[in-house]
């Protein structure tokens, strides 16, 4: 079975092409496709937002799609950056965020750690849904959570997104200080995506 | 196991059921529960409706929930009564149609036909969506679809909503002259239904 994973993203293409070792399946990301289609996202949740690109994706490329939605979700700034994780410098709330020469990491690293400034409440969770789409009209989703709370500074050069201020419960390292495998079993996507094939495989086997 | 059928229509309540007979599970629907709570289905699609509704009352109630979003889409009206068409009369697509004696099927029945008067265009499709959510963080859906038309005027009286005036591709009848068993047969509510109840009965067996 092909399946393509619906992300340019090369943390997240790394991370689920590891869990699909070992399942027959030959997994495909945007990057292996040359004719492209933009899927906005613009959803008011992590779950809305995956299942529209799922689907758009699968009925375009009559293939099957995992799509995957996730963020971070700060008790102390009403649950923000939350869907606008991505992208999180460039809204309006809390003040743009647009610091030259830093990336996109970075600059949203930045802003959340502005605002937390002298926030004694620094609990967080990362959220992520995962979503199977089929063409013929059926689909599987999955939602995994990882609670933990924000750092002072950023620590640690692994990971992606938020990694380097976000501590998971029980650790004493930031997401971006663990491997791939380590960051896989304990985060929200690890969580999601395990759920997901679990019943992928009951379903196809 | 028990399981919520998250509607209090009387006619889908009905079909459901049927399609549930001979499975070791007992459907409990809204009108068994004392509490309830109400969802607003406002989403753009019967997909994110569904979904919803089933995530909403699955966490609310702690139960596994089965949720359905259904609807007529008639090309002719660019899709309307489409996420509509439980409330098509009181919208202001068309205008408002309010008329005292009427039951709410018949005034949406009323206005869609006033709408088609002199279309030579009739072709439609009754469209639905049915999501399985599970209070762990895991969903299953299934779309069908079923292809038709609209007649002239109302004929038959089984069936609810539109069934009056949607002739299914290949019948010359309406589906509101098909008994329960013929529609849910060839129905979008039948075939998404059974769509969902092959993957679930593969998931717990």
């Amino acid at each position: 079975m092909q399946l393509l994973l619906a992300t340019t993203n090369d943390g997240k293409i790394r991370e689920l092409r590891k869990l699909f070792e070992g399942l027959d399946i030959e997994v495909l990301s945007l990057k292996d496709l040359e004719d492209k289609i933009e899927v906005e996202e613009d959803r008011q949740t992590f779950l809305e937002n995956a299942i529209k690109k799922a689907k758009e994706y699968a009925l375009y490329y009559n293939m099957p799609v995992i799509a995957e939605d996730s963020g971070l979700v700060i008790d102390a700034l009403n649950g923000y950056p939350g869907v606008y994780s991505a992208r999180f410098y460039n809204i309006e709330f809390g003040g743009k965020f647009d610091i030259e020469g830093l990336s996109k990491d970075e600059k949203n690293i930045q802003k959340v750690l502005k605002l937390m400034e002298n926030e004694r409440n620094r609990s967080a969770r990362y959220v992520s849904v995962v979503v199977f789409y089929s063409p013929e009209g059926f689909g599987i989703f999955s939602e995994g959570v990882c609670e933990g709370e924000i750092t002072d500074k950023p620590i640690g050069n692994m990971g992606f997104g938020y990694d380097p201020i976000f501590k998971p419960l029980g650790f004493d390292r930031t997401m971006a200080q663990l491997t791939v495998e380590e960051k896989n079993k304990i985060s929200h996507r690890g969580k999601a995506f395990y759920k997901l094939k679990e019943k992928l495989t009951k379903l196809f086997s």
